[in-house]
């Protein structure tokens, strides 16, 4: 039996997570941790009724779970995973916030304690094969454009996934330039680039969250399409996470880099 | 039986042209027009044996056909049509290069002559009907994005047809501005902008020409497509433009106004 | 100012037509039918404080609305628009299960009282939308084929939209068989068929209710795809609907005859 | 250098392999073979001069090359490949026609010449990572239907390429049956059924070869597509298995098992 902290439990990826724990077989949530607990029954969060909750690090006693799952919020996450570091845990992370310099530091951590962790901005499986396939992809296609789609209310462009998708296939691709002497009538028709990969995004009400790869080659061409729909999909990321961090000797960033 | 003036019938279009006429019942070619013509024989060119062949204009003798059908160049556009309607022949046009004032008095000589013709950018009828939906559905859907897809050695972005298809569009819909406050953290990302209107152009290898226009609407998404794989689907509309332009009491300006 | 009843608005679509109808310029709700009432208070369902509340036909006075929009259930449908229909409402409804010979009486009930009204099975813009371009484009394209996508719990292929665009093509487009001379190492493979036209039906987890129309000609083809991700799109054609009933002067069935 | 003999290099096939390899630095032809040579220049078939054409395989002698590429006929290829193995060739093979029991026996006789080959009944490259993505996709969502569209002039459904995807995600995914109670109205709508996937065909007019993997999961879904527009599509994977031919410890089966 392998045994959770869930760090964030009461919010609303937390919750989800608690859910998740709950249904996997061969695992049992043990611990919790929140910053305000209104209510001290764990059964009113749906945990376990034998789950011990903790409102800061420091209460917390030695050996009391394996892996230590993160959806806190980017100002606690870094404290977080450098306790569950130090204390024996495997680090489970989705939260956000890390700084480079931080998890360059928690990478030599997690080797320092031999231990191995997960750090993952994105646990939506669609999104992360997508990821996976298109840095494959781009050995053999080295031409390739990234198309996303998101509800109107999406205010920034491009979306850090298609911007991460690009910076993957980047290092994989041989150096390479589509179109170099093309014109615009209209500023901009050719989208974002980056490092000769060009980003277009889309923003509709109805749409969700979707991203599309294509790639050209020859008299042929690939697509590799991923729809998230609803935030649940992020949790068949976090179950194989679960099951593969006893694995991993190191702090990997990426859940697409273990798949 | 309907006869057509094919002029330009040696260029490559003119000869896909003399290929659908002479498969069209109810249709003949009597005449074809041609500025160098190295071999005499209509039947060298697909042509019935009994086509007569002229060079210039002044040569065509009155009343040989009902149709001009129209596929030269740029240069040669303006004065053909304008003999075209002057000597009671219907055009059928799918050369481009008239400009704005041109297509204007163009316009009023076949009202002058109580004529009717057609001028066509896109005979192509799955971007034809593209184009007409796509004005459509503007009155119930103002929010749309286009997204238009080509070989890596068409050097201007948009396409000709996607700016039209905007220029439709904008027509058709009541003012609108989606997104209006979002930010770029890569320049170009949200594509190029008609009036509120973004289109994107995606340059690749194996890709021939294709357009993609998308419609969002609270809880929901229409999308229209359409793919050209060959020139030969140019046809398709050229034939329709024949067997209706006898119909029209103007210059009609796109097939899509017809259809 | 034209004024509407709303029949079934305790019900989960009524509920979503009372928020329309109150946000709609120039409309106001003025009465409305359910069966059971628990609540006496018209506020308690998001109605104008004034609005009449009738748990049966015969309790409502004459004039005491212009417009009968009807979201009940198939066993109350047939009554209500009949009764709406000779007390002066212009009805539009939502409800399925009307048989055929009901909708013929009803249409002739209709044209009796010199009224107008709609009936649809169907109020989602892009689906409608879609129905009625795959019927226009029919008629240039005859070789076309149908595939729709829902979640896994739909459990009847192909869905009755699919169907309903299949039966509006086969109407418009010339007698036709694509491929006639086919076989199948797969039984099934080549999907059902109306009339000549094949529909291919997909159920996976994720997906929602989405539908793609596919046309093919020489060199081109044409694809019109329609996604209902959320059920409030179905509000977007009532409003067009409410809109454009007093305009009728017969009873219309499907959102599509009229746009 | 690597030294190639092309069988069938007269073929259409075999013409864009001449192409190719004359196209690849580190690679040259040595030597043809063909049944019928009605011209003994290699020239006049692309060759380089100094390539040695045979019309039988007991002309040729040892040592001509190191790979044997096939594209010859289903008669020819089982006796060319034993004979190639048996010589010292490594083969690289597009040719159908193999039985399993050929297969069988071929793999055996690599392994005790202690060499390596590759037989691929697809190189297209989109094709071929579109069969080894879904087979990893598949492992994570169990849940999968296959789309695939030709042109109308193909009589067979589904095509080999989309049996052989669901082949492939049969191996690699969990036991897993998808709505197994639901219902046609249409007989053929939910596709054809291979261990549980249902693949549906398509068959249109405009469209040249193309396959979609659909996969749904909680909240989201994944889609990987490739088109093939054009028969130099192919010549991609060729290119890649000469390549690596040389690092096989054995006579692979699919491009898709060494990428």
């Amino acid at each position: 039996m392998k045994t959770v902290l869930i760090a964030g439990f009461n919010g609303s990826m937390g919750q989800q997570a608690v859910k998740l724990v709950n249904s996997m077989e061969g695992f049992a949530i043990t611990a919790g941790l929140a910053h305000h607990l209104p209510d001290s029954d764990p059964t009113s969060y749906g945990l376990p009724a034998s789950t011990q909750l903790f409102t800061s690090l420091n209460e917390i006693p030695a050996g009391i779970a394996d892996i230590w799952l993160d959806f806190t919020v980017p100002t606690a996450v870094y404290a977080n995973v450098k306790y569950a570091l130090t204390h024996g845990y495997r680090p489970v992370v989705g939260t956000t916030g890390l700084t480079d310099d931080q998890e360059v530091e928690l990478k030599k951590l997690t080797q320092d304690n031999h231990l191995g962790g997960l750090i993952a901005s994105n646990f939506g499986m669609s999104a992360v094969l997508l990821m996976k396939f298109a840095q494959e992809a781009a050995k053999y296609f080295p031409d390739v454009e990234i198309i996303e789609m998101h509800h109107e209310d999406k205010k920034d462009a491009p979306s850090g996934t298609a911007l991460n998708t690009a910076k993957l296939i980047s290092k994989n691709r041989p150096a390479h330039q589509t179109a170099p002497d093309e014109t615009e009538s209209l500023a901009g028709s050719r989208g974002g680039d980056y490092e000769g990969i060009k980003l277009h995004a889309v923003r509709l009400p109805g749409y969700v969250a979707h991203e599309q790869v294509l790639f050209g080659g020859a008299g042929e061409a690939l697509t590799i399409r991923q729809d998230s729909f609803d935030r649940k999909s992020f949790m068949s990321g976090v179950k194989v996470a679960l099951e593969q961090v006893h694995t991993l000797d190191q702090l990997v960033v990426g859940l697409e880099q273990i798949l």
